[in-house]
């Protein structure tokens, strides 16, 4: 998916929100705010969003001098992703589809995402989400794919959301890598945080190569490449993935609650809907 | 009121809403933001988000040769207030307090900003709008001070609210000048719009001098400054108003729906409150 005119303005606005995580003090924002807003010029709108997010949140980085401003945030996240996790595997046990009901739970963790929402409230996002109908719901092709596959590539999102995605990749019961983003980058689930989700007891943690907050294959290791080229069944979950992803010619499953007007309107659903998407099936 | 942080995306986005209204062409779009982006850095925190307004929006005129986007739209608004116009006419009239009745619709009229909202349902709002709370309601003292008026200053805000603001005029009962802004600025109110909204039948018209989405004294002209001065009851309507006038030292009462969460923040009221504030009272 390529930068929508949109999204400039809405990298001021995530600049806003990250240097004040970063930062009390209002100049080093203002400056940062200085920075942001005259790089929209040499923004190259043929490329995602997500990889205008390196330059925009490495500027932020520069200037508060904090690297990782949304580590502790995404310590407490996953914290409370693994506090309500006991509950909901019950819950997928009970399930009529467990399934269907782990795919439910892994999309509704996906709201915990700083780039874009400013609030949320995770355990009301879950049970509207379990009831709520998809906006798009390749699920046939997905169980379809998954039946046939015996190896598959999950690409994750972000921390907290992470824990979830456990839940769903065990009900998957197929070996799975699950790829994480190579440095901090807003509240993107890196090596650590995967560690800190328990996911490491469900699948083999990759990284992915990508500083961006979303998969951009040609910054990606060789080693994830060649994992994404022979996976049976690539996952890829959250916007950022999807924004670097979508046009891409090999089979993909998005797995997303569409944040945002321009990537609800590029998939072609409403903003707030959730989405279970194949392409070139 | 000064610039916040807030402010400094939100003229970003006001320039690509003001943009798409000027103009299909995208790259001439694309350069508009390119240069409101990097006027963040000379963008002045200590002046009034209003006078930022005349920056972004001449750089807006200038880039695509369009002197008045909102004019068609400015006109729709007025027509559409003015087919409103008998039947809160009626309303008024059979209200347990006509003035107050006057007051709230004169207060929906005010979500007719374009600057703010990207849409508004006028119907919807006015009826929200009669049964509301204030949530700052200065009410008798207002009556107080329009009692003992002889002289009645009316600081307009958009064109349409203005059709609204006559109804609120004719129940003051007491002679009102009614100032507009210089020259086109967003959809505010032109002397062109407050003669299409009918107001030149209950006020005198004047020109505030200001090219800004709101009141900026220092650009005033002196006849306006000498209404300003002698007037015994200053009415000021909407934000923009508000942004300059909020520090001055006479009495000011101020009539508006809080509509962006900085000017909430400013006046201790939440996102969405209408109120009827006096200052210096």
């Amino acid at each position: 998916m390529k930068t929508y005119l949109d999204c400039l303005p809405c990298f001021v606005e995530q600049a806003l929100r990250a240097a004040r995580i970063a930062t009390n003090d209002d100049k080093v924002i203002k400056q940062v705010l200085d920075e942001v807003g005259c790089m929209i010029k040499d923004t190259p709108m043929e490329n995602t969003p997500a990889e205008s997010g390196i330059r925009v949140y490495g500027k932020i980085r520069e200037i508060t001098g904090v690297a990782d401003p949304y580590r502790e945030i995404k310590q407490r996240h996953i914290a409370e992703a693994r506090a309500l996790y006991p509950e909901l595997e019950k819950m997928v046990a009970k399930a009529k589809d467990p399934l269907l009901t782990a795919i439910r739970i892994a999309i509704a963790g996906n709201v915990i995402d700083l780039g874009i929402n400013k609030t949320f409230n995770l355990v009301a996002d879950i049970k509207e989400i379990l009831i709520k109908d998809f906006a798009v719901f390749d699920y046939e092709a997905f169980k379809k794919a998954l039946y046939n596959a015996e190896k598959v590539l999950y690409i994750g999102d972000n921390a907290g959301e992470s824990v979830f995605d456990k839940l769903l990749i065990k009900q998957l019961n197929k070996p799975v890598k699950f790829a994480v983003r190579s440095q901090p980058i807003i509240n993107d689930a890196t090596m650590e945080d995967a560690l800190a989700s328990g996911l490491d007891e469900v699948a083999e943690l990759i990284d992915s190569g990508s500083k961006a907050p979303g998969t951009i294959l040609r910054h990606s290791t060789p080693e994830f490449m060649e994992v994404y080229q022979k996976a049976d069944l690539v996952i890829s979950k959250g916007q950022g993935n999807y924004e670097g992803l979508s046009d891409e010619d090999r089979p993909i499953f998005f797995l997303l609650k569409a944040k945002c007007p321009v990537i609800a309107r590029d998939m072609g659903v409403q903003e707030g809907d959730i989405v279970l998407k194949g392409i070139n099936l």
